[in-house]
């Protein structure tokens, strides 16, 4: 088996973690698997290195940001490397350039554009670990571009893709996806099996394990996931396409994020387009809507609701505020949360809907705002009331079994 | 003008001193010169990341070496780029290998085979200060690869060179070179001149400026080397082409050397060739013969003396140890050392050696071993001599004044 591992950054994040992460290596290539490794800067690396280019400047060139952060991982990577070498293991350490990663020019939060694998499957096929500085490739004009916030992820998914490997291990130190958080509920379970659109939608629950960017790409490549802890022998959650099993289960996860704000603008004139008008605006401030309901009321006005990032309330005031004229007034409540329940066997199972508003009557929650998609089914309710719906939910939809 | 700067790690050792190097580089930008920065780790760094390599390996691959210890030079390029940008200076930050630095695969200590400076050309020609990171190149194969010590002195030459810069200002915590070493004579004077062949027979003066590998570069590419301090604003010391100017000073310097053995190895037989395979199997250990000096004695065998440095004088007993058989015996003396009056203007002036050897008997210092060549008269003496006899000669030779 070609088998792809990532390790992040608390993973690598002193001497003797490379350590261990050289003795995990060793183990699955004595397994007798081909191996290679993507790494991250060790822990706080990155962070320093952004301090000190704050110390000179609030907004550094991002082209120098990208050969300032690029160096973190490299370090990273010769010196597993070395370990490697030292227990016996023929390794070779490789930057993004070397690996053959080539990026667009967008420096600090660049895209993948192509891989070329020759100088990989080379090093493979000469019976060697190869091992990977994550997060970084190179542009046309030949300058270290980085992929910004989980960009090693991003590059073993795409390392994994571009080597057709069986599969792609992201080691963190959490050791999988679990039902809900357990520490809103501690019978939340973790889970075996995950389809690429349950995790995206669960995206919360799996914060500290991947990021949406990576899972996109992985569906996109058809690389199946395993993430696992670095610091156990547990096993993990496999994320890849959906199977039959999964859509056996009605409900495969319960997530909460706090960070929401609801922002009700009353009295929008009929004035074609003024909503649209508002939305591109907010889009133009990179301001993320989320949720939107929109109701017709009886004066020939519409009112229109929406969800906003609660770090983002203040901005989208300011951009609202300058439609002062075409509506008749503005409402915000930054005390909600949006609780959703995700799980792919809602395709093919009716009432799921249903017992999720049902459970949160019967506990006195009331519910705000409502969307939902062909996985999933999202509510707004009030901030206080989220880990009650929460272990509600779990409860309700059995998880905890 | 196009100057080349070159700041040690001593210089760029904080973020205060890179901002210190910014202000340097800004104010050398605004006197109308075009300017390429050559950068080294700053202090410590690549000692801690030896370290780190240590930790896993005692002999770690030189590649992966090159890898981890390229990214400390890196680190600094960018930084240094960012800081000159946000003081409104037109700053652009460049790898070895985007600086178009070609060297051979001779992991950790490379030598330069090539530059192809289009890259910084382009740059400078678009108004930019050019910042890069010493130290470094690439491979044919693509790989990164680093200089060994004083490296950052010989990117910054080699790139004076390509670009048949002006001059090439190579910055230290020391503002030049001396005509002696000021803690034994605090009268040493400055230089303001010196000749290639003068800087690398006075070796030891400037071992904290400048590696004779990149003196001798310099002389080889014609680039004249200005060596100054980056905490001062004092002249520094040019080091170029023999001038009539440097002809017309009798000696330039002296240098101790206190790290001298002596090597005598009497009744030699009169086998031919034994003394080349005694120096041959002494080059092999890769142990540098200093002073060699042959006496015939009167029973046809010889006499053979030679100096080696005093840190490998347990390796040379063993070597010679094994010719024992076509030796009368050997002595080793390691309280001796190496006095070295230097001067281009020895070449046409008479008596410079006479003056030395009578200064020295005038303080009852005891000449075991001499050596001249077309600039340099070296003697070696007891080790417990070796300051009175540097300040004699500095008096003797007018040095002070």
């Amino acid at each position: 088996m070609l088998i792809v591992h990532k390790y992040g950054g608390t993973s690598v994040g002193s001497l003797e973690r490379i350590e261990n992460v050289a003795n995990r290596v060793k183990k699955a290539r004595d397994a007798g698997n081909d191996l290679v490794v993507v790494v991250s800067a060790m822990s706080g690396e990155t962070n320093k290195l952004v301090d000190y280019a704050h110390h000179f400047s609030k907004t550094p060139a991002r082209a120098e940001m990208d050969m300032l952060l690029s160096s973190g991982e490299r370090v990273t990577a010769a010196l597993l490397s070395i370990a490697l070498q030292e227990m016996g293991i023929d390794a070779v350490a490789m930057t993004g350039r070397q690996a053959g990663i080539r990026t667009d020019e967008n420096h600090t939060y660049a895209r993948i554009e192509s891989i070329d694998p020759t100088a990989m499957r080379e090093a493979i096929a000469s019976g060697k670990v190869v091992i990977v500085a994550g997060f970084q490739g190179f542009t046309e004009s030949g300058k270290v571009s980085t992929l910004g916030r989980g960009g090693s992820d991003l590059s073993a998914v795409a390392i994994a893709g571009a080597l057709e490997a069986d599969a792609c291990e992201i080691y963190s130190d959490v050791d999988g996806i679990y039902t809900t958080d357990p520490r809103i509920e501690p019978k939340a379970k973790k889970m075996e099996h995950i389809s690429y659109d349950e995790m995206l939608e669960l995206a919360s629950l799996g914060a500290k394990v991947l990021q949406n960017r990576s899972v996109e790409l992985a569906k996109k490549l058809g690389v199946t996931i395993i993430a696992k802890s670095s610091f156990s022998d547990a096993e993990g959650t496999t994320i890849g396409k959906e199977s039959e099993e999964m859509e056996a289960v009605l409900v495969s996860g319960i997530a909460l994020d706090r960070n929401q704000a609801r922002v009700t603008i009353r009295g929008v004139s009929d004035r074609p387009g003024i909503a649209a008008e508002i939305f591109t605006k907010l889009a133009d401030e990179q301001i993320n809507v989320d949720m939107i309901i929109q109701n017709a009321s009886s004066d020939g006005t519409t009112n229109l609701g929406f969800t906003v990032p609660a770090s983002e309330i203040e901005r989208a005031k300011k951009v609202i505020g300058g439609f002062d004229h075409d509506i008749g007034g503005m409402d915000f409540d930054e005390n909600v949360c949006k609780v959703s329940v995700v799980g792919v066997g809602m395709k093919s199972h009716s009432g799921v809907a249903a017992k999720a508003f049902s459970t949160l009557a019967a506990n006195n929650i009331n519910i705000e705002m409502i969307s939902t998609s062909e996985i999933k089914v999202s509510m707004i309710i009030k901030e206080k009331y989220g880990e009650l719906a929460v272990r509600s939910l779990h409860e309700a939809y059995e998880l905890d079994k």
